[in-house]
């Protein structure tokens, strides 16, 4: 399964691209940062990102499209940008006929680092160590982007268009591991064993 | 000048054509309001609405863009649509090289009634009034997308791209005013004075 991961952003707007295997291995396919120029209004500004994003479609042809969820915060000029930018992949991905899953970014730290508080550091090193890479990939843009698409796939299962499914069920019995991808499941179900004890106290 | 409005909505997006001369005079040229069902994921919605756009773009053939700017609301779910839908917007008008502009619904109002405070209906009659059609546009999307219309061309005067200029000014002689565009001039230049009064104040 070939995923899309976008970090939605006016002025940086990272775009990651993994194959992630039915056991869960991922490979990195293609990172960037597409950016735009403050000094370009925002009808351009939207234009160059969406120009970046349909060429990445277009060269890499992803089977599914995973975006950050936006939640307000406090700068709203910030917030409206990636709102913007967050309709504009999204147009992309529909008229491709593409799934698009939006994934919080708690739901992708703990995904990634079986800690929903996890800061950024931790999720580019996990990111890093997942895809095998030897360095984290930067700005942090781009080990975001790349963190959503190996969310997205392991939440799913690794099936396009997939509803999120429990992916914190044990692994099939004779499954293979990474030692990352050891160190990620063993995170990830204390982190869900955890998430059920808070679920069981409210 | 003609100039495409848009009142940006997920659920309902309004959109007015009007064709506005140099001396003011206005002409409804369409207004329709498009919609997405609710039951489609966000990305099929905008999908939707952006091919309704895109079918007006191509019909009418613009020559500027006003688009309502979208500040924070309390209601987040509402203004994420209404942001995403703005994005898509505006990437449709940047694609075609038109100029986009951004009015906030208090300079709508004023432009139109005179007054930043007006309410829907007291909009919705005076569009109807400068239009000279026998009923105010419904719903309420359609007539405000009208006025950010008018309000874009006025505020211009009449110049696709140009800089929001001093639409205060008073008119040239020998201007030729229908009544509701008397009425308007009045209102708008009595706006204009406690406007220049409120900022002496301050």
């Amino acid at each position: 399964m070939r995923v899309l991961g976008i970090d939605p952003g006016l002025t940086r707007c990272g775009v990651g691209v993994v194959d992630v295997e039915p056991n869960r291995t991922a490979r990195l396919v293609d990172v960037v940062v597409l950016r735009s120029p403050a000094e370009l209004d925002t009808p351009r500004r939207l234009a160059r990102i969406a120009d970046g994003l349909e060429a990445i479609f277009e060269e890499h042809r992803p089977h599914a499209v995973a975006l950050e969820r936006v939640f307000a915060r406090s700068d709203v000029s910030t917030i409206m940008g990636t709102a913007q930018i967050s309709g504009v992949a999204m147009l992309i991905a529909a008229r491709r006929s593409l799934p698009v899953a939006l994934h919080t970014p708690s739901e992708v730290k703990a995904a990634i680092t079986g800690y929903g508080r996890a800061d950024k550091a931790q999720v580019g090193a996990m990111v890093a160590r997942i895809l095998g890479l030897d360095a984290v990939p930067k700005p942090a843009d781009a080990a975001d982007a790349l963190a959503l698409a190996i969310c997205h796939a392991w939440r799913t299962g690794g099936v396009a268009g997939a509803a999120v499914a429990d992916a914190k069920a044990p692994l099939p019995e004779g499954t293979v591991l990474t030692p990352a991808q050891r160190a990620w499941h063993a995170a990830e179900r204390s982190a869900a064993v955890s998430g059920a004890a808070r679920r069981l106290k409210e």
